[in-house]
C-alpha cells in the first residue's frame, strides 16, 4: 500500500466536504464547480447515500453519473473520498431481503424510509455490501480523483434479530469455549439462568427485570467485533483492486456500540464526526476532546476531521447555531491536535429528506451568506497551513479510555444512574484543556511510560492487566489519579472481592474501598479541605496512603475522600467521589504541578488555547486560539501563518498560527 | 335538501346534549323527562356509541329500543341530532374482520375494549359503516324528531396497516401520477430512498432515524382525504333516504389528523367540540378562539357548538371542574360568535365505563346540585336569544391557518422543538382577543381583501399560491404580519432557496431571511426597543423595509427583528422571532391602529368580553361578557335579553345580550 | 399440622437471610460456617432461583449438592427454609413452552435472561411447578434442618397471553354468572363494548383510549384470584409431603397484584419483604409501616420478616446505602411490632449476575468491614430476644386497607393521578406513628369495635358492606374519620348515584359530597381554620354535621372541608382534601385526643418510637428505637435485654428493649 497520508496526496491539508451532486441539476453543478474554487474545496466525499441510484436493482449498476462527477470534479481540482452507501441499502433491498432489516429488543422489525436499516449480521445484506463494495473498488480503485476510500458512515447500528441471535452465539463460542464457562462467566447460576446448550443463549431481548449484566456486556463484545468484521471485509475487498487509503468515519461520542481502539486499528486513515452539544466555549472544548480523542485513536498515524457542521450543534432536542468565527476556531482545534484538514457535512444544505435542516457550506439562503463567507475564509486559512502537513503533536497527560469500562457502566441495575462514562472522561478532558495542557486518551494497558501525569475517571471495569500496568506505572514513577468507582469489576463483569479497585492498583494507591455510597440527585457532601463532593462517595481505608481531604459526615465521617501514596518512585492518588467543578479543576492543576506538566504555552490567560505541531525537521508552530471577549498581546509578535504577517495581538475569537 | 339551519326547525337556538338512554332505566327515563323540560333542552343527539345495540349481530339491526326512546323525546318537545354509530364498532366485529383493527407504527394491532378501534381503509369497516348509516336513514330519515344527522364522531384516527399501505399507494399515484415524481417530490435521493416500484412504498412505520418528511406530510394528506372520504360516504348513504342536515362533529384542537377547511366544506351544518386546557380566563378565551375557528370553517353557514363539558378543563394529565358562572359564560362566547345554540357531552353522567368522571349536565349526586341549577339557567338564557338566529358576525381581522402548515411543523428533524403551529394560532388570537377584536381564521390562498389587518403565524409550510396571494393583499392595501419561520418551505416540503419566505412574500415584506438561530430553552434574546424574543430568531436582511427593532448581541447583533415595508398600498410587517407575551400583545394593538381596526365595542376594560351579532334586517345585539371581578357600569342602559329587564351595570363573571 | 411458630422450632428469634452457596465453593463455604457462627445466624433460605440445577433437564432432579448444603448448615446450627424455585423457569424451559412465556399487553412475548418469565396461567408452567414443588417436599419434607416452606418469590407478575385471556373468561364466568351481568357490571353499553359472546371477552391490551375501568378491575381481581391458586397448588403438593409451615414473602408495597389479605390468609406464617425508598426517619417510619401491615396481614398469626437489606435504599432510580446502626434499628422496628425474627436479602453479595449491586449481609469486600460488623451486633441482639417471641402487639387504632379500592385509583381516567392509594395509605399510617401510636391495618368489612380511632384514607371504592360496617362502628360509639375521594364507587366501580360516600356512610358522616374539584399540580387552598389542602377538594353539604373548617374561596366558598358528626354513640369526621403535612398531622393529634388514645408510653419526644409487647403470661417488653441526634435519659431506669444491664439512657440512634 502507497502512503496513508491525505495531505501527501493533496499536497496540502484537507479542505471540503460530503458532496451530494445528484440531489441537484446541472446549473446548481456549474455553480458548485465555481464555488468550491473560491471556498479553496480539495476533496469531497462522495456516494455515502447513494447506493439506490448505484445499484437500481439487485446486481445491476449504474456508475455513469457518478463517472461525471468525479471527472468533473477532478477537472476542477477537487479529490474525492469514495464512500461505499452500506449505511443505507434501498427500499428494493428491504423487499428482496425483510431478514435483514434490524429488529429491536421488543422484537419490532423496523424497516425503510430512513437510513441504517440493515442488520450486519444478515447473510444477504454482508454480501451485497462486499459485492458494491467491490463494484466500486474496481471502478473507480485508480481513477486520479481518488484519495480516500470511505466505508460506510458511522457504524454503530444493532440488531436482536434471529441472524443476530446465531452469530452471537458462534462468538460466545469461540471467546468462552464451553457453555460451562459461559455459565460461570454471566454467573447464571443467579436467577436459574443456567444454559444447558448453546441454541438457548440469546440476545439480551425484552424481558421482565433487569437484564444478565455479563450477557449484555458481551452482546456489547459481539457486536463491537462484528462491526469491525464487516468494515474489514469492504476493505479487503476494496484492497484487491485499489492502493488508496481506507477508512469509516468514527461516530464519537455518541455511539458507543463499537470498541473504537479496535476499529481504529484497522484503519489506514483515522477519520471521525464531531458535533458539539452545547455552544459557546463549550463547543470549543468539545473540539478539542474531539481531536484528542481522535489523535490517539490514530496512535500516531494520519487522522482527519471527516464531519463537523458550519452551524450544528446538537443541545438535546433542539440544533443550535454557530457564532460568527466558530467555524475557523472549531477548524484550527482540530489541526492544531494534528487533523490532516478539515470536512463538514455538506456542502449543500439538502432541500429535502431527512437532514434538510443540517447546516452546510452553502446553505439554503445561497452562497451571499455569513456562512458561506466564513466557509471561504477558513478554506483559505486552511490552505495556507499545508506545511503543518506531517508535523505532530507531544502530550504530556493521558486521560484512560475503555470500551469495555463504558459499556460496564450502561448495565442494568447500577446502584446510581449518574455514573455516567462519557461525562467523567469529557470533564477529566476539560479540566485538562482549561489548565493549557494538551491530552493523549490511551487503554489501560498501553504504554503508559512517555505521560507524566496518567488520570482514570470512572474506570469501573479495569482488568487484571490494566491494574498491574497502572501499578508499575506509578511504581516507576508516574503520577496516576484513579476516580471514583474505578476497578469494581473484572474483565467478566464479576465484582473485586476484598474491597476494589483490583488488587495491584490497591497496593499503588495504598488504599482499599470498603464500601460505596451513591449520593441522591444534586445531593452534595462537604469534605474536610473546603471541597465538595457529588453523585458518589465512598468508604475507604487508607492502608499506607494519607488523607489529603476526609469526609466529614454522615456513615463516611472520617473516612478518606482524597489519598496520596508514594510509591515506588511515583505517586498514586485516589478520589472517591465526584468532586465539583471548580474543585475538580484545582484538583487537576494541583496534579499537573505535583507532575511538573507545564501547559503548552506559558502565561496565557484563561480562555486562550494554544497547541504546538512539531515538524520531524525540528520546526514548530503554535496554533493560538482567543476564545475571550477581550484582545491580548502576543507574548513576542511572531510571523502568523493565517495573515502571511507578524502578528502583535489576537482580537477576540481571533486565531494565529505562529511559525 | 332543505334548510340547512338547526334553529329554523327548532323554532330557536338548540341547547341539550349527548343523550344515551340506553345507560340508565324507566325511572330515570322518566326523570329525564321532567328535567330536559325544566332545563329546555331541544336538542339531544343519540346514538354516538350504540352500533352493539343497533347491529348486535352482523347484519340484523334492533331498532325498537331507540324507537322508543326518539319518539318519547318528541312527545316531550325534544328534536334528535341521530348519530351514525360507526366510531365505535362492536366486538362481534373485531372477531369477524381482525384485519379492521388499526395498526401502530411499531406493529402492534390494537384491540377492542376501548373506543375508535378501526381502520377506516379496512373494505370490511367501511362498507359496515356504510350499512349500518344507511340503514339509520332508512328508518330514521323522515322522523319528525329528526333535526340533524351526526356522522361518526370527532375523526382522527389513522393506522399503519397493509389496508392502509395500500389505499396510501393509490393515494400517491393519484396526487404525484409517477414514482419519479413521488421520488422527487420526498427528496427520496437522500438516503437512498429512492423507489423502483410502488409496493416498496410504506406508511412511515418504525424505522431506525427519522423518517423521510415528505413522505409523513403526505401521509397526513393521504389520511384527511381518507377520513373525508369515509365521511362522504356516510353522508351520501343516508342523503338516499333522508332530507336532513348532514354533519360530523370536528375535535379542535387537538386532533390534527384532518385538514378541517377541506372537511368542514362537506358539512351541511358545522359543528364541533370544545374542551379548555386550563382554567380561568385562558378557559374563556379558548372558547372564543374555539368559536371564531369553526365559524370561519363554516363559511358564512351554520355553524353549531355540538359539545362542551359542564364541569371538564383538561388541564395535562387531570381534569379541573369549571367554576360557578362559567357554564354561561363559555355558552355565550359561543352564541356571541354565530354559534346556533349550545350542546352539551352529554345530558346524564356515566355511572360506569371509560368516561364516568366526564362532567355532564346531570352530575352523579343528580339534580339537585349546583351544576344542574347552572344548567337550568343556562337553558333558561338560550330560549331567551332565539331572535339572534340567523344573525352573523362581522370580523376586521384574519388570522391564517393551514392543515399543511401545521403537519409540516410536527416533521422529525426540525431545529427547534417548540415551533408549536397551535400555540402560534392562539397567541395571535388571544393577543386579538386580549384586544377586543373579533377574528376570522382564513387560508393563505383565501380573498382577504375585506380584512384590515391579516396576521400569519408559523406559516412554516406555504404554497406559491398562498405567497402571491399575500403579496398581492398587501399590494392592494392590507395590513399584513407574517411572523418567525413562516414560508421556509413550499407545497412539497422543498426549502425555499436564497432566503425565506417564499419569493413573493420577500417582495411585499422587503426582506430576506438568510439564516434561523433556534434559541435554547427559556433564553430570551434582547432587542433594541427593549422587548424580548424568544424560541427562535433569524438572520434577517432588510430589502426595503425599514427596522422598526433590531437584535443586540450573537450572531445576530444589528439584524432586523421586527421591520415594516410599504408596499403598493398596504403594509408588510416581518417578526422574525416570537415575542414574550405582553411585547407581543403590544405589537398586536399597535399593528390594529395602523390597521384602523376598532374594537366591537369601545371604551371597555380589559377582561370585558364584547362582540355584535348582526341581523340581515340590520338589528344588531351586543353580548357582553364580564371576565373581571368588580361590577362595570353599562356603557348606556340597554334592554337585556337575558333578563328581558334594562340592564345598567354588568356583575361580576356577569353577562348581558344587549338588543 | 404442627405448630405454625417459627420461633418454637428455632428456640428463639429467627435471624439469617438467603443463602446461595451454589454461587461459590469450597473454601467460601467453609468460611460460611464460621461467619454464620459468629453472627448467630439460625435460618437460611435456600433454593430461590435454583431452579435450572434442581432440574437441569425437563423432569431429571438433581439434589446432592442440595442435601450436601442443608446438611452441613444443619450440622453448624443453621435450620432452613426451603424454597421453591418456581419464580424463576430455567431457559430449557423456555424452549420447551415458548407459550408460557409471558406476554406485554402491547403483545411482545418476553424472554428468559432475566428472571419472573412466565405466565401462571399456561399448564405447562402450572404443571411445572407443582411437580417441582412435589418433588422437594418428598425430599425435604422431614429433614431435621427444615423449619419453613418459603413457595415461589414475591409473586406478583401477570400477563395477557392467550391462555390469560382463556383463564380470565372461565374466572368471568364464575363471578357474573351470565354475559349480561358482565355487562352490565362493566357499563358496555358505553362505547359500544356490548359482549355477545364470552370469546369476545380479552385482557385489557394495548387499545386506542381509555380501557373499560372494570375489565381492568376485574382483570385485577383474576390474577389475584391466579396468583393465590398457584400458591394454593404447591403448598398442598408441599402438605401431601411434609407437616412443616408454608408461606410465601409477599413484596409491599410495590407489588399491587394481589389481594394480600386474601393471599394471607393461605399462609401458615405470614412473611414479607421490607426495602424502603427513601433514607433517615422516613426508612423507619417505613419499617413500622411495614411491619404494621404484615402483623395486620397475619391477623393475629405468626408473621416473620423475610427479606431486608443491609444497606439498600430504592430511591427512584438509585439505590442509597444505610447509615451505621440502621439495620438495628429497622431489625428492632419489627421485632417490636410482632415479627418472628429478621431476615435479609442475602448472605453473601454475589459477584455476578443482575442482583450483584444488591446489598448482603457479607459484602464484597468481606468480612472485615463496617457492614458485617454491624450484621453480627444485630444478631447477638436478636439472639437476646428470645422471650419475646410468642408475645403480640395491641394497637387502638386502625387504618383502613383495601386491595379493591387500591386497583380502582390505578384506572385510566380518573379526574385526577395525584390519588395516590400507598401515598395515602403511608401518610396516615405516618401521622399515627409520629404520634407514638401503633397502628393496624384493616379492610373496611373488618370488625373494627375494638378500635378508638378508625381512619379511611383514599377508600375510592367501598362496598355496601363496608360503608354499613363503618357506619355501625360509629354509631357504637368509634370515631372515624374518612379522607376525600372515598365511597366514591361500589364494588363494580359504579358511581354511588346522589352523591358520595355511600349512603349508610352518609348519614354516619352527616354530610353529602356534591361534587369534586381537583388542584392544580402544586396548587395549595385555604380552609378557614388556616390550614391548607392540595391535591383535591370537594363541594360538600353538611346535612347534620357540624362544619370545623371551611374552604374559603372559588366555587367552593363556603362549603364544609372538614366535619364532625356525632352520631349513635360515636363520632364520623370527614376531611373533603388533602390537608399538607402539619396540618394533617395536627388533625390526626386531635383526633387522637378525641378518642381518648395515648401513646404507647407517654411523654416521650418526637423521634423516639416505642413498641410494646405483651406475654400471654402478663409480661410486657418496651421496644425503645431513639431516631434523634441527641441522648435521652430513660424515663425510669429498667433492664435492658439488649445490654443486659439496667439502662439509665439511650444515645443517639440507639435502642432497647427493656422487661
Amino acid at each position: 500500500m502507497t502512503t496513508r497520508s491525505i495531505t501527501d496526496r493533496l499536497g496540502g491539508l484537507a479542505f471540503g466536504g460530503d458532496y451530494n451532486p445528484e440531489q441537484w441539476d446541472e446549473p446548481v453543478w456549474k455553480e458548485d464547480d465555481t464555488l468550491m474554487r473560491r471556498a479553496r474545496v480539495n476533496l469531497a466525499t462522495m456516494g455515502v447515500f447513494s447506493w439506490a441510484l448505484l445499484e437500481p436493482e439487485e446486481g445491476r449498476y449504474d456508475f455513469a453519473w457518478l463517472d461525471a462527477h468525479i471527472d468533473r470534479l477532478h477537472a476542477n481540482g477537487v479529490a474525492v473520498d469514495l464512500a461505499t452507501p452500506t449505511a443505507s441499502p434501498p427500499p428494493w433491498f428491504t423487499l428482496a431481503h425483510p431478514d435483514a432489516l434490524p429488529v429491536t429488543p421488543q422484537g419490532t422489525r423496523l424497516t425503510h424510509g430512513s437510513r441504517d436499516t440493515y442488520c450486519l449480521t444478515a447473510p444477504a445484506y454482508r454480501s451485497a455490501a462486499r459485492r458494491i463494495a467491490s463494484a466500486l473498488a474496481e471502478r473507480y480503485g485508480d481513477h486520479p480523483a481518488l484519495a480516500l476510500w470511505h466505508v460506510h458512515n458511522e457504524y454503530g447500528t444493532i440488531c436482536h434479530c434471529d441472524h443476530s441471535a446465531a452469530a452471537f452465539r458462534v462468538w460466545l463460542r469461540a471467546r468462552h469455549g464451553s457453555l460451562d464457562a459461559l455459565n460461570e462467566a454471566w454467573g447464571t447460576v443467579f436467577w436459574s439462568q443456567r444454559y444447558t446448550s448453546w441454541e438457548q443463549v440469546l440476545p439480551p431481548r425484552a424481558t421482565q427485570w433487569h437484564k444478565n449484566p455479563g450477557q449484555a456486556l458481551d452482546f456489547h463484545r459481539f457486536w463491537s467485533d462484528e462491526i469491525i468484521a464487516a468494515y474489514c471485509e469492504q476493505r479487503d475487498a476494496i484492497r484487491a483492486h485499489s492502493d488508496r487509503p481506507v477508512t469509516t468515519n468514527l461516530m464519537l461520542p455518541a455511539y458507543q456500540n463499537v470498541d473504537l481502539w479496535a476499529l481504529a486499528r484497522e484503519l489506514d486513515v483515522v477519520t471521525s464526526d464531531q458535533y458539539p452539544s452545547s455552544p459557546g466555549l463549550d463547543a470549543a472544548a468539545d473540539a478539542a476532546f474531539h481531536a484528542d480523542r481522535t489523535r490517539s485513536l490514530a496512535g500516531g498515524g494520519p487522522w482527519l476531521l471527516m464531519e463537523q457542521g458550519t452551524s450544528t450543534i446538537y443541545d438535546g432536542d433542539r440544533v443550535l447555531a454557530k457564532e460568527p468565527g466558530e467555524i475557523l476556531r472549531h477548524t484550527l482545534g482540530h489541526i492544531a491536535r494534528g487533523s490532516e484538514g478539515a470536512l463538514f457535512f455538506q456542502w449543500r444544505q439538502s432541500r429535502a429528506g431527512a437532514e434538510m435542516w443540517h447546516s452546510a457550506m452553502v446553505p439554503h439562503a445561497g452562497p451571499d451568506t455569513r456562512i458561506f463567507r466564513e466557509v471561504t475564509q477558513v478554506g483559505e486559512a486552511v490552505a495556507r497551513l499545508g506545511q503543518l502537513a506531517g508535523s505532530t503533536v507531544a502530550a504530556p497527560v493521558a486521560v484512560l479510555h475503555d470500551a469495555d469500562a463504558w459499556w460496564a457502566l450502561s448495565m442494568d441495575g447500577l446502584p446510581s444512574p449518574d455514573l455516567s462514562y462519557h461525562e467523567a472522561l469529557a470533564r477529566a478532558h476539560r479540566a485538562l484543556w482549561d489548565a493549557g495542557v494538551t491530552v493523549d486518551f490511551a487503554q489501560p494497558e498501553h504504554e503508559l511510560g512517555r505521560y507524566r501525569l496518567v488520570i482514570a475517571p470512572a474506570l469501573f471495569l479495569m482488568s487484571d492487566a490494566g491494574a498491574e500496568n497502572l501499578r508499575r506505572y506509578v511504581e516507576r514513577g508516574g503520577t496516576l489519579l484513579v476516580q471514583h468507582a474505578s476497578g469494581f469489576v473484572d474483565e467478566r463483569l464479576h465484582a473485586r472481592l476484598g474491597g476494589s479497585p483490583a488488587g495491584p492498583l490497591r497496593e499503588a494507591l495504598g488504599i482499599r474501598v470498603e464500601e460505596y455510597r451513591p449520593l441522591r440527585r444534586k445531593e452534595r457532601i462537604a469534605l474536610s479541605d473546603g471541597s465538595y463532593g457529588t453523585v458518589w462517595s465512598e468508604s475507604v481505608r487508607a492502608e499506607g496512603a494519607e488523607t489529603l481531604a476526609a469526609y466529614t459526615h454522615s456513615m463516611l465521617a472520617g473516612s478518606p475522600a482524597l489519598t496520596r501514596h508514594r510509591y515506588g518512585t511515583g505517586q498514586g492518588w485516589y478520589l472517591s467521589t465526584r468532586l465539583e467543578g471548580t474543585d475538580y479543576g484545582a484538583l487537576v492543576r494541583r496534579l499537573l504541578k505535583e507532575a511538573d506538566v507545564e501547559p503548552e504555552l506559558p502565561d496565557l490567560p484563561p480562555g486562550v488555547e494554544a497547541v504546538t505541531r512539531h515538524a520531524p525537521d525540528g520546526r514548530r508552530w503554535h496554533v493560538l486560539i482567543n476564545h475571550r471577549t477581550d484582545t491580548l498581546p502576543m507574548p513576542e509578535p511572531a510571523h502568523d501563518l493565517l495573515t502571511g504577517a507578524v502578528a502583535h495581538e489576537l482580537p477576540p475569537g481571533g486565531c494565529a498560527v505562529l511559525a
